[in-house]
């Protein structure tokens, strides 16, 4: 006997995708369990494979595809090209993995001259018999026999004029009959063939257009860019056709198993009677909600019911079905999990375990972690009606509604002054923006990627933000907000979604999140599996304290140079850079120094019991000069010195490339003064706390470090400044009463593959994801809109690497930066404090990396929360 | 019997460094070969270790020392203490490496109120015999009993204040005696000790503080900050003191025993009799020229003689020797290697290759293939005196004299329209400054490292050139040059040494070189060694034709941008980047095509037989469009444009960090008709030249690949712009007549962590060492100039990476990459075309991973091939 080349859908199952494909795996598992499918059968991808490499098909496989088709026959009570009563097919391509560029689907196969008369006596509806026969020939005729889409185009085009009718829907069955006779005609003279009428030879030759379309260049071009190997090639699923429409006993509808809104256990779905899927869609007809069909057939309602328990357990989700009634009898075309919110992802899962179709574990894996993000910010109202009139990049979730101002002066004069809700529009913002943001509701910028400035900031603080929307010009001298034709000046109202990268004309409707009971649970369930310790990027006591609340276990990132763009004391950083020498700079750095103090002071109190990494200065010095003329005046009255000189001074500060320039520990080695300022501000902070009962740890982290020569000449720097709080004399490092760390931030590419020569002088590493992608890739966060969304429509990049890692680059400088690092220091603590740190998949990498810790913004510690417990679980 | 803790210099050899030091050693060594030495001994690190680690001397240590001491003043005919005929001896540190931070020398040891006397006996100079024992006191009271050293400089002022002199020579000996008894009182006013009169005792301290001097601060941080590790200790060297003016019969000297300048066959150096070392380097006496010696005494000659052949036989070089004959005995005090020119390194090589001294390879070992540089470009006459008033960064070899220029038009008006030799100084340059740099001798600029702008193209040129010269203070709009309190102003005359980085003031004499007879026969050597091919970065026919007559064997890269910066095309350039579209873009893109196509037919012809490497487009677009406003008025009249529109079209293509930018085959992706045009352009002249009958070999490369999929999708453009060319419907490559490659650069770290899955499709690879270790490093090569001097200094990189390759952090991914792809492709061709690909340790490097080749600049092919053989030899 030969092998198996063709299995009916009862003789497959899901984990055969390899051999039938995704589809037919779905629909083997469906029938399986007793769901009604309309019958069909499954021609394996090894057929596929034997049948481009040999140009034959393997023998056997011609009298398996007779038995399986005379089975199908038998099942359904219909024969292929019987002109009374005429079995119809689709024949759809179906690979291991979804892939566009093959083809995809023929409806209706089967109908020729004679069984489309079969069709008009079963269904009583001549136009629908001819308008799938028309479907057909086109559809057969461009995907099988290779004519011109545009010519069946044309002559549908010619025969509406000639009617004088607009749409298809107005020709009727006389039309539709005519149509079928002037497509042959096409075929023919396209092709020099007959349009085949018989329908073992369509079948015949659509099963070879589906193999054939494996190797086709599209398919090939997809397989090479996307990195698909090792797959044989396609399966072709036959399935006898339904039809919905054969009158006023059969029907069609769509559901969700439960409430895919809020997660209720509702059936919740719209269906039609003598209608096909398309009409549900089409919005020509109003669709009944789905509990009507009790009243119109109660059976089938009851089966439908039946068949929605099933695979609801079968399948351990919620579920999005499509169905068709045919004369009476049921039959489930597709099911899939459903797409729901964040606040139905989280009730559906407790539910689901409630009522013991999962378990805990099985449960937290159910959610996804990312849609938790819209149940942690104000978002639009789901029946908001939307005037999108720009898309950027979703960079910061939430929504935000206000008038636009351009300026961050102007932020601080509608947002604070006069108390107004203001969107700040800018070409991309800068730290001297920061007083802005703070005033805005959202931020739209027209450049930058997801972790360029707005994107992180905004992240931070749980503010919305469009990032990138590259439509949009911004005119801020004008004070113009240009997209297309549209202008908008200042005081307009926009609304931004952060959650799906929307602009919006107008003012809409919002709501706040709701954080209920189920929410908290699945957190608790979460923190009881989990392994990793989360962290939060926070650099004031009040980012600390809304991340405690969320659950952070810790500061994984505190940035000094935040600290330093506040009002109070931006002048006194600017005095200090425009310091003539060390003795110069003494006196601001003294008075910097006291409040850092208090800042540390009050996030360690905050932090009590918990550990707080602080980050030394890490931009380079430039960035805090001003770029405002009357800032510059302000500076050059307080220097003594003429707008112009301290033009010259800040323009000969400026770099070509700044973010590969004079920065991190590279200021700490030219300018050791800052360094050992912040350092002496974190250690009497730490003194000073503890003295008044507070628990202290504090990391302090080296930015930038690049070779294991500058980390020790760094750390000697950190520990000489230490010893002047301990006890005089003293060779080792003093007891301060409260646990101090010095440890290093891995960033720099040389960095992680140094690992081992820095892991011995270092107690702990933090990888800064965003600066390790950003030189791994050699994109800069700041210029990169201008190419990665091409990137990302090309399927060049399927994620963006600044906001998921990079597993095969960037992650494996991780790894090897792991591995040398333990290598010499077992116990090496280490975390991650990029951007990455709240993006689950990037949390599940951490953790089968052996990282100790993540650290994100403080709105995303729940979502980390949740996805290293799944990375427990997946592991397992 | 305890173990050997003391070795006399006769019980040593050269190859016990671990235990004797590095000075230990070559003392020993000397010995042992028959040189004549002041006799002495070396204490072993070994006993450093344990009396550090025990705070006592091993057992059988201090036998050993007196046993040691005895047998040296038999040698000597000396006794240490004794008042009549004392021996004095020298107290030296000496670890396995040249540490700084330890204690250094303690010169007299053995002087005291009786022994002094014996010495005035013996030299008949009591002044020099005071002028030794307050030396001792004061070297003694300073580094073994650390009395401040201030304090007795502070003496020495008083007492040449109260005799109204100056300096110290016009102290005589009774001033010196007084001296004697001044210091002695500061020692015991500062420690409270008397100063130790007895010569053993001052031994035994001596020593002890050498040993603790190993773990003073200094050493230690030494040892942390440069990564010395698993080292013992540091060796003690006892060795008696030999005075060259104890009379007329004595006397000191130095000699190279080669012409260090030319290598000429001459014994060269200088004497002086009845004096010391530093008598002959002070200048006050003019010394004799070493021939004159045979005169003075013939037998101390001839043994010198005899002792200079030994030498150079033993060390198989020429040496650089220092010696003293005290009452007609001769003592070597050191010998060395002699520093030389690049011109006598080769004539040396070659000579002692001739005398049977050397191998064929060990010549080729002998030469430092960098200072073959010196041959390759014209240079300072030697004997021209110099008025430095700066340094930068030898960044271009070679000297050059002319006029300051401060724009690159005002070096077309002086040096083009003029015929003057300028000297263009700019803050940095940029391409639009391309042309004045041809027109200029020499460029100097105040920011930018080794592989700057300036620098790479001046590299290329065969230019002089100094860069990154912080000192100076580049005016461009006042057209100053500032040197401290020198302004220069346009039209006065700087020479520049690019060699080593040297601004003098004035016309300066200068020389061509000599490539003579010698030369030649190590480069044949050279070649019939190595195994590393050598190719050239060649942008034009020129440059390949310098590069062939230097030996090239292919262009290595060939940058095609800067074809597009010729005054003919820059025009064209700027209409294609800002054409509107594709259409638009398509008319200059032609014109561009016709001109690139006739390039590549130059450089093809040039190269007839050699593989030639093309890098398609990598600069960012913005690179090419005008800053200066005449420029951009052009542009304007010819879009119809104001210039306000062009303006803000640059504006808008400005970038942050356009290192990171949208450059390389980020372009490709976005603007792929310009690939296009370039890759038309390549194949149509391949097609043309091979008709003309050139063998034509083209390697077609893509620039700054990261990921897998940008490479597939690049490749594809390439193939169907290929494919255009052969025969219609040619599913594979088709046959052009002649051989072409598509292969990609190695320059982003992602692109060398993921090599096999580039390899695959790649059919070579190039290291972009330039932008790897900008991007590895994290550093810009614009803007380090800020902080690398100062790492330099510190010591915290050894070298700088732009110039040798890093082997452990960029050498580590490249050894990554190499591995990874070769894994999967074993034959996969690699070269590298970096600015490395002329440096002589990088050269080693490439070819201890494995490289096919290495590309340089025209100039630096020689060099490379001799660090090709050196590599082959060295791993032998």
């Amino acid at each position: 006997m030969s092998k198996k080349y063709v299995y009916a859908f009862e003789d497959g199952g899901k984990e055969m995708k390899d051999l039938l494909g995704g589809k037919g795996a779905n629909l083997a598992e469906m029938t399986n369990i007793g769901v009604p499918v309309p019958p069909g059968f499954t021609i394996t991808t090894e057929v596929c494979h034997l049948f481009l490499e040999q140009g034959d098909y393997p023998d056997g496989f011609a009298d398996q595809l007779s038995e399986n088709l005379e089975s199908l026959e038998k099942k359904m009570g219909k024969k292929l090209g019987d002109a009374k009563n005429p079995l119809l097919v689709s024949v759809r391509s179906g690979a291991a993995v979804s892939m566009p560029g093959m083809m995809d689907t023929i409806l209706n196969l089967g109908l020729n001259d004679d069984t489309v008369v079969g069709v008009i006596e079963k269904t009583g509806n001549e136009r629908f018999a001819y308008d799938c026969y028309r479907r057909f020939v086109q559809m057969f005729g461009n995907v099988v026999m290779e004519v011109e889409h545009a010519l069946f185009e044309e002559a549908i085009d010619k025969i509406k004029e000639e009617k004088g009718v607009k749409n298809d829907t107005e020709l009727d069955a006389e039309d539709l009959k005519d149509l079928v006779v002037v497509f042959k005609k096409i075929v023919k003279k396209s092709t020099g063939k007959e349009f085949p009428a018989n329908p073992f030879e369509q079948l015949k030759l659509a099963i070879e257009a589906v193999f054939n379309s494996w190797m086709s260049d599209r398919a090939k071009a997809y397989r090479t860019i996307n990195g698909v190997a090792g797959l044989r090639g396609t399966a072709v699923n036959v399935q006898s056709m339904v039809f919905g429409n054969m009158g006023e006993s059969s029907g069609t509808g769509v559901a969700f198993t439960r409430n895919p809104s809020n997660g209720g256990k509702e059936f919740y779905g719209e269906f039609l009677m003598n209608a096909q899927g398309e009409d549900v869609v089409a919005g020509i007809r109003t669709p009944m909600s789905l509990i009507e069909l009790e009243t119109v057939n109660a059976d089938v309602y009851n089966e439908l019911v039946a068949v929605k328990n099933k695979l609801e357990k079968h399948y351990k989700d919620m579920q999005d079905i499509e169905f068709t009634i045919e004369e009476g009898k049921l039959f489930l075309l597709q099911t899939r999990n459903g797409k729901r919110t964040g606040q139905a992802s989280v009730n559906i899962a407790c539910d689901l375990h409630d009522e013991g179709i999962l378990t805990r574990d099985e449960a937290i894996l159910k959610i996804d972690a990312k849609s938790l993000n819209q149940l942690l910010h104000p978002q639009l109202k789901k029946s908001a009606s939307k005037n999108v009139i720009a898309k950027g990049l979703p960079a910061s979730p939430g929504a935000a509604c206000g008038k636009i101002v351009f300026t961050s002066e102007d932020a601080v004069e509608f947002g604070h002054n006069r108390h107004e809700d203001v969107i700040l529009v800018r070409k991309e913002t800068s730290p001297e923006d920061i007083t802005g943001m703070h005033n805005a509701k959202g931020i739209l910028t027209s450049r930058g990627g997801m972790t360029s400035h707005a994107a992180v900031v905004c992240r931070g603080m749980g503010k919305c933000c469009v990032a990138g929307c590259t439509e949009a010009v911004v005119n801020v001298s004008a004070k113009k907000l240009i997209i297309g034709d549209l202008v908008l000046s200042e005081g307009d109202i926009i609304t931004l979604d952060g959650t799906t990268g929307e602009v919006m004309l107008g003012e809409m409707e919002m709501q706040e999140p709701e954080l209920i009971g189920n929410f908290k649970r699945v957190m608790e369930w979460a923190d009881s599996v989990r392994t990793l310790k989360i962290r939060t990027n926070a650099d004031t006591p009040l980012d600390a304290k809304v991340a405690l609340d969320f659950g952070a276990e810790g500061i994984g990132l505190c940035r000094t140079e935040h600290m330093f763009f506040e009002e109070d004391r931006i002048h006194l950083v600017r005095q200090m850079i425009l310091a003539k020498d060390a003795e110069e700079r003494a006196k601001p750095l003294e008075k910097l120094k006291k409040i850092q103090k208090k800042d540390f002071e009050e996030i360690f109190k905050a932090m009590d019991g918990y550990p707080v990494l602080v980050r030394l200065l890490d931009p380079p010095l430039h960035e805090f000069l001003p770029d405002k003329e009357n800032k510059i005046k302000e500076l050059a009255d307080d220097f003594k010195l003429t707008v112009e000189e301290v033009k010259s001074q800040i323009a000969s500060m400026h770099e070509i490339n700044p973010m590969l320039g004079h920065r991190g520990c590279r200021l700490g080695i030219t300018h050791p003064e800052i360094y050992k300022m912040q350092v002496q501000a974190i250690i009497e902070a730490g003194i000073a706390m503890t003295k008044a009962g507070v628990k202290v740890e504090v990391e302090i982290e080296i930015p930038l470090i690049g070779t294991n020569r500058e980390f020790a000449y760094m750390k000697k720097l950190v520990v000489e400044t230490i010893k002047e709080y301990g006890e005089a004399g003293s060779k080792e490092m003093p007891d301060l009463g409260f646990v101090y760390k010095i440890g290093t931030m891995i960033e720099v590419p040389r960095a992680a593959i140094t690992a081992h020569e820095l892991a011995p002088e270092a107690d702990f590493f933090s990888f800064g994801t965003n600066d390790l992608t950003q030189m791994t890739f050699g994109y800069s966060r700041d210029d990169a809109g201008s190419f990665l969304p091409k990137y990302m429509d090309l399927g060049i990049l399927e994620n963006d690497p600044t906001a998921t890692i990079d597993q095969n680059g960037v992650g494996k400088l991780m790894e090897i930066c792991v591995e040398l690092g333990r290598g010499v220091k077992p116990d090496l603590d280490i975390g991650i404090c990029g951007e990455h740190g709240g993006d689950p998949a990037s949390v599940e990498f951490c953790h089968k990396i052996g990282l100790n810790y993540v650290s994100c913004s403080p709105y995303r510690v729940p979502i980390a929360r949740l996805a290293a417990a799944q990375a427990v679980l997946r592991k397992k």
